[in-house]
């Protein structure tokens, strides 16, 4: 927790924040083991971030005294993730990831490899989905909460979304074996996709690249799914 | 287990392998579903690669039969990536992913900020370590074993062993902060030092900067320490 995520309704008077749940009251005590008088960093979700003091700590409460909450967020990757529903603990981890590296957009996509049973995961609550972007963003100090979308079907998804996501963006499709290195140095607008493990199937490389995406590759290394999709972000951008 | 590593000792004739360990025959049976006359990626601890065809698969023992392992393994990044050892189960996890990405030389540093209770952790068991670098060989279709030293003082290493590192190499310190943006497409060999979380701290940071290294960053954004060292790789090489 680099910084301390205030929903706008725990901000009074834009100089006073109160907050009372159990998560951050014990991260605050047992890892920054803060005190009264520490200043530690704060942001308001979807809004700017700044230095707030901690005037009480409480078993039930935490309040801080700031002066303004105006630095901008660092800036978000412009990359819409298109992944592959990966198994729940990856997923979990992945959303993590790919929230700190300032990721804004993320559709999860049944494939053929992805395992049904994989999208009656609790991990898919969107309270739990919610909790992971926070730890993502209380990690790379960002308060621009991400957008995850669901997408249960392929064929669906290649007929009536993933058109419209490469309206005016680059679509790159990473998989295995595809002629084109992954490109570095990225300033356009990116649709990426990335399968699951054991990747996506003839049939569905086919359709993407049919719609207009370009296949690229990482090299002759296969990587897991939450190694790559780093990987990837940290080439292309 | 993209890949099933085999010891020298489990080939015969040079054309017959045989295992029975109860990892690799579990692995086997439930995640490829393997069945006698399956074609499954080989390769020697060490050396090279190629196709086998399974011809038995029993409760305690797998064999398969294959013409040559021939294929070089992939080849290995030119890095010595000298990590602040992090709590255990990061532990774990990023020498799964460093391995599979192509490091082949690990060094675990005690920093101040790294808690003197990691080093007690049976994740240091070189049984373990060995079991974490088995899995990343695997994922990633490589044959190679990197070497994990540890060194548990920060001075020392910086008196005795880190001029050695920067022998020939290029010295790259990864720190928040640090002027100059993360280079890209190196071909050189380099070592590269990553923080604990929390970061090193600035005595620690003067005394790898006057070794030679260079201070390099990964932009606005604090990564925990198993995301920035994937990006970090992905980046530089």
């Amino acid at each position: 927790m680099n910084l301390i995520l205030l929903a706008p309704e725990e901000i009074h008077h834009d100089r006073l924040a109160c907050l009372r749940d159990p998560r951050r009251l014990r991260h605050l005590k047992e890892v920054h083991r803060a005190r009264v008088g520490d200043v530690l960093t704060l942001g308001v979700a979807g809004g700017g971030i700044g230095r707030g003091e901690l005037t009480l700590l409480s078993d039930d409460e935490a309040r801080f005294t700031f002066d303004g909450l105006d630095t901008p967020p660092p800036p978000p990757l412009p990359v819409h993730l298109v992944l592959a529903l990966p198994r729940p603990r990856m997923l979990a981890r992945s959303l993590e990831h790919v929230t700190a590296m300032g990721v804004k957009q993320v559709t999860l996509l049944h494939t053929r490899r992805v395992e049904k049973s994989y999208w009656q995961s609790p991990e898919l609550d969107p309270v739990k989905i919610h909790e992971h972007l926070v730890l993502g963003l209380e990690q790379a100090r960002d308060t621009v909460m991400p957008e995850v979308n669901l997408a249960k079907g392929f064929r669906p998804f290649i007929d009536e979304r993933l058109p419209e996501l490469l309206t005016q963006r680059r679509g790159l499709l990473a998989h295995p074996g595809m002629p084109q290195a992954c490109p570095t140095g990225l300033t356009e607008p990116v649709t990426l996709l990335i399968g699951p493990e054991g990747g996506f199937i003839p049939y569905e490389v086919e359709r993407m690249l049919e719609a207009g995406c370009e296949g690229i590759h990482l090299g002759p290394r296969i990587l897991r799914v939450e190694t790559a999709v780093v990987a990837l972000l940290a080439r292309l951008f």
